[in-house]
């Protein structure tokens, strides 16, 4: 579920992006303490073996490679491999979210557009509404680990009320290795000529706005199986997640605490806690999570987009706009500016 | 409110942007001054301890800590990942300024194509303005906290005019537990399709001009609610500002002045106060303030969008356009260079 | 004025951008010269003072200070800074140029559909592009302060041929506060409207042409005025200037040549001249001025748009196109390739 | 073949990304091992020469030399160099890829515009949808090595069905040095023309949306053209290129394990394996691995796109839109939630 | 004219961009060697001066200067400034290329909604065609060096065809200090409307089409010529430009290899070649030659836009589309997949 905290920071006050620090859910403390932990507990056997197990020049070698480690480190561009990964991305994070159809649009022309008071008519308004909820669906479905996992198999969505058992039937019989989401909006346009002809369209251009506005849905709904299909190339992944795990496996001997007694430069104090490279840990790993949590938002994370929420939404406001506001508004009335 | 400055930097002049840095409004230095007094009475505290409380051998060690911690703050990339995260807030909140609706287009259009200059047409005028701003004020109530003190309950909305009391009956009865902002343009398509009925708007192309205008706006709206409701992921901000504030606790220590008589490299002069350490603490927090800022321009900061203006300025300019100016124009007159 | 320089960098060639160097309008000189200047005799007094006035002591503390100076100079991320900052107010600079307007769209669209070869129609089409290019002509009178001191007074306007005195009336009549530069464009759609029905316009699809076009005008101006309404956040614009101006500052004490003889590090040789200091003066500092002549380009810097040129050029195209241009075109002829 | 890995990535748990480490395919092992290999051959090559072959003064000189080297290296920047470079190649990938055309919304709209239920009402629609494919395969044939390497001549396109053999003849006799994918682009308008004239498209807006898709595909297949035609320039992949192979290069030598018992800094130990080399090979051969795959997504590497995969679809998914899906719609039904 | 090389790089294998860096033609070789003489000629005399000419006293006055120019290089940020320099110049680029337009689209929709078979229609199709090309010409001439090579004078564009010299003389007798190129549009606009009116343009619908098809490449030429008069602020070039040289004229001096004899820090050894120099020398100015070939794309470089050759496509294309190819298409069959 998405975690809202704009109203926290409505404004830029004393402590600012303090406060954000105080929580656990969608926090980074959740998203990394176990990654930190097991990474405390590589450190300490390191640094147990160092004071207690090893002898003078076991000691002595150990100190040669932790200071050539630390040396090194420095040699791996993490910054700058997650700024730029990170960036890429963000960037599809978003134009992920604006491929969401909200049916909104389509259900207000549809109700002001497909005409007749009677039966079919309202039959008619609601299954077009409800075929362009079942087109998302089943996009939804292929993509989104949420949505697959409520809707295990297409009788649960049959029995959802998103599709009729008539139409299952029918979108079973249709023959293609393909991802069928597109058949629903098929039927859409279809249902609409037949509209068209029975005069419930008045004219072309409405026919042709119908028309286009399920023809936009459709293309969002491709766009979203795109960028599901097509990642960030899997070598950019691997080239930055070895670079931060190769960065923190060096510091573990790079970092470690060595003997104030040898006089080795910046070794002139023991802090036994490794306080810096837990920093970094949290800075870097964090911002690692950042990518893992955007690459793919529509999965479970705390700060995925909530799809089973949309779809519950989308489903009931398309039936209210076409079926319970069909032409009605309020009586009018002189607005108080009216002189 | 919104601070412009774009007057005084017209022109690249000798000096330039130092005239920005004699303002308090709106400043770094009104959104840092707490932050940074808290920050130096800590400093002190610190530097008084050293100089005065402690003996040899606890200066000493405090004297190795200190030089620790100067040396690892550079292991922490404030520099990086304040550069990428202000540019992804930056882009989001021009990206919400942008979608600030404005009525002018609609009642534009609603001015030349929805005809009848009798008391009937022009209250379907009015009215169908009164929609599109009513819809924008739901909106803005529930993303600003600037408009939401301004309209705490539906009924300040009924008495500022935007809202008829037998509307919000019927707003009120719409059984959903979802926002309710597109109601209003769903009254205004079926208002619509019946002045079409009755022939106030002449043609179908017309017609379908009004609903797609209307249609933009919801996506505007529906847009602005996602960016409130899609925040920026926590983990990122979380990660930009324990960076930031470690980065100060670490120099809280790692910049206090030593003895210049024990002769460490760095510390051969004491000036007793942090003279770049306030710089930094001035760039690092003030960039992060350009954040905290820019994250939700919806609030009440110097520099937010200023709503509760835009939403009169709206409503104002709405009624002007498809009533007080409805089918006028100045008398046509050659203008000066005829031939 | 704008100074093109395209020309000139058509082809990569020996040299390249280093012609550009030769000039002085529109150049970094120009506009730092007078920095420079004052930065310069700063340095030298304290330079002086350092060689002749101080006695040994006081050359060890200054010495002491110098060093500290240079140091720390390094923690101001000036490049960082600047960097992400220039391509924040580079992209709105060009947005900027893109929204003004051009009226060639629409006055073609009006030479080719509001008909009649007579004096009125003559007239209706001479208005309509006048009401456009009034429209640019009152947002830009408030954006740019080139366009202001040209047209200090709305009678300016008048007298420009840009407005009728009898529409000035009617302007000034409107009793609203906010800016009225959307009047004309209302003008314009009532206008067009009456054309509608007097059937100079034939059909109600390029009627609403017309409309459209003139709303797109409409947005354009309106962002124009966003943009100059909305600037770049100030605390953005301070925390830049802020670390710029400290690192020059800093730099005056840090870069001081120290008595070779002293034995500093970095500090064999006396050159007098601060010669890498005056280089980073011009990187850092020009790289600031291009973001004070970008942050707003309607002024009157020598890159400034040149704003006048293209209301004068609007007026008279667009009188060419929809009058004296009126339904010619030359004698159809075969080409030289037609068979 | 594209490599999908969204689904093991749908949520941030611990260990994250690093399960996509443990894969071959379309990963940067398999990218990279070759170039490693020989890199490492290289490596040991000198590292044996100078253990074994060279006398005391040769191994002095060998020492200098690569201390000399190491301590360059830096100078070459690497990561800014890719980083940029990445981010532009990225952001052309993903443009590419939006700008493949996909038949489904112009077969949505020829199945519910262009009428009638007999044979050549059947024909003219399965004929439309293959002028389509066909212009998109011409052009895919043309940038893609692996579609080229399927369709090697004209009559492979012919056989697969995707041209009628009189077309072939027509496309042939049409005298053009250009890239004729436009005409059966240009045919499908003249078709269209002529359903219009025999009343199968019933209006003229209807006519114009038919002409408007095809010019939309028109666009793209021209912009996927010019993505193939206007590469990144060649300087700027040869001087990234130049930057990293050099690098390595320089690390040849710089990065020699020289005598600890010379007592060089940085040279206290000796672990004969160069393991922070190797992985800044695999970073940044990684890195600069991501553009080469990038650069052109249509040929034949793991992470390319199944253009042939596609246009199988395309074909398919066409064909049943306007011919097997023809004017059917699943019988109405009441929903669930009908009351 | 333009160089591909996708083809070469079609697949990620070993060697990778190797490849690319054996070409002379495009190359940075190309664009850099006579730059790169130069430089070393500048180098080697100061080379043989300080190690034949300068006496003792001297030579170490030349060893404080080098080494001083060595230790502040690092302060010229080159690899900032050119990154976030190029980012902005490569955008402007493709940019650019994006709004050359294409006449392929227009042409289309001339050929079939301009009708009638006699020579009248014919005459007018190809001068419509005509006219637009002529447009696109006239913006060429004036933006691209390589085309006004080509076409010095009017008389040279009629006698290519592409203006007739009755409208040379219309084109000279209009009476406006400004570009012109609008002329042919308008033109064009007119003749539409006189088809409308003879009723070859059958309905106001497809009227409108037309207007805003040549609208839309209007609005192309318009933001072509744009760039073109607006460049890339001159300030920002300069400072780019100052910081690369400069950074070079600093080298110079810097790194010269001194006497390994004086046990100078990274001189203990003495190669005579600047190779890492030489190196930067070609990433920096390599990377900055990027900037100045992208800068301008309509000259003569090798990697420029090849403008002519697209001049003599559109007109051919045009003409075939609208004359050759009327109403034309090849006999409807069976396809392959009929049942």
């Amino acid at each position: 579920m998405t975690t809202s905290y704009s109203l926290k920071v409505a404004d830029a006050r004393f402590g600012g992006f303090v406060r954000l620090l105080f929580r656990w859910r969608a926090s980074f403390y959740k998203l990394l303490y176990k990654e930190l932990l097991v990474y405390l507990v590589l450190y300490f056997v390191l640094s147990a073996t160092y004071r207690i197990v090893l002898n003078g020049r076991q000691r002595e070698y150990f100190e040669d490679i932790s200071l050539f480690c630390n040396k090194h480190t420095d040699l791996i561009p993490v910054a700058f491999l997650l700024g730029f990964y990170v960036s890429v991305v963000f960037t599809r994070w978003w134009q992920q979210y604006t491929c969401i159809p909200w049916p909104d649009r389509i259900a207000a022309l549809i109700g002001c557009s497909v005409h007749g008071e009677d039966h079919r008519g309202r039959l008619i308004r609601r299954t077009l509404v409800r075929y362009v909820n079942l087109a998302t669906l089943l996009i939804m479905r292929s993509i989104s680990t949420a949505v697959y996992k409520r809707f295990p198999t297409m009788n649960h969505v049959v029995e959802a009320g998103f599709m009729m058992p008539s139409e299952l039937k029918d979108y079973d019989q249709l023959d293609s290795p393909h991802n069928k989401f597109w058949l629903p909006l098929n039927w859409f346009c279809n249902l609409v000529t037949k509209c068209r002809k029975e005069g419930r369209v008045e004219d072309p251009y409405t026919f042709r706005a119908l028309i286009e506005e399920s023809n936009n849905i459709r293309g969002s709904l491709a766009m979203l199986y795109s960028y599901d299909w097509i990642s960030v190339p899997l070598v950019y992944t691997q080239v930055v997640t070895v670079a931060v795990y190769t960065f923190f496996v060096s510091c573990l001997m790079g970092r470690q605490w060595l003997d104030p007694g040898k006089g080795y430069t910046g070794h002139e104090v023991d802090l036994y806690f490794p306080i810096f490279t837990v920093l970094q840990f949290l800075f870097y790993m964090g911002w690692l999570k950042v990518a893992e949590q955007l690459i793919n938002p529509f999965g479970q994370d705390d700060d995925d987009f909530e799809t089973n929420w949309c779809i519950d939404r989308n489903l009931q406001i398309s039936y209210l706009a076409v079926d319970d506001l069909y032409m009605t508004n309020p009586a009018l009335e002189r607005d108080i500016y009216w002189n």
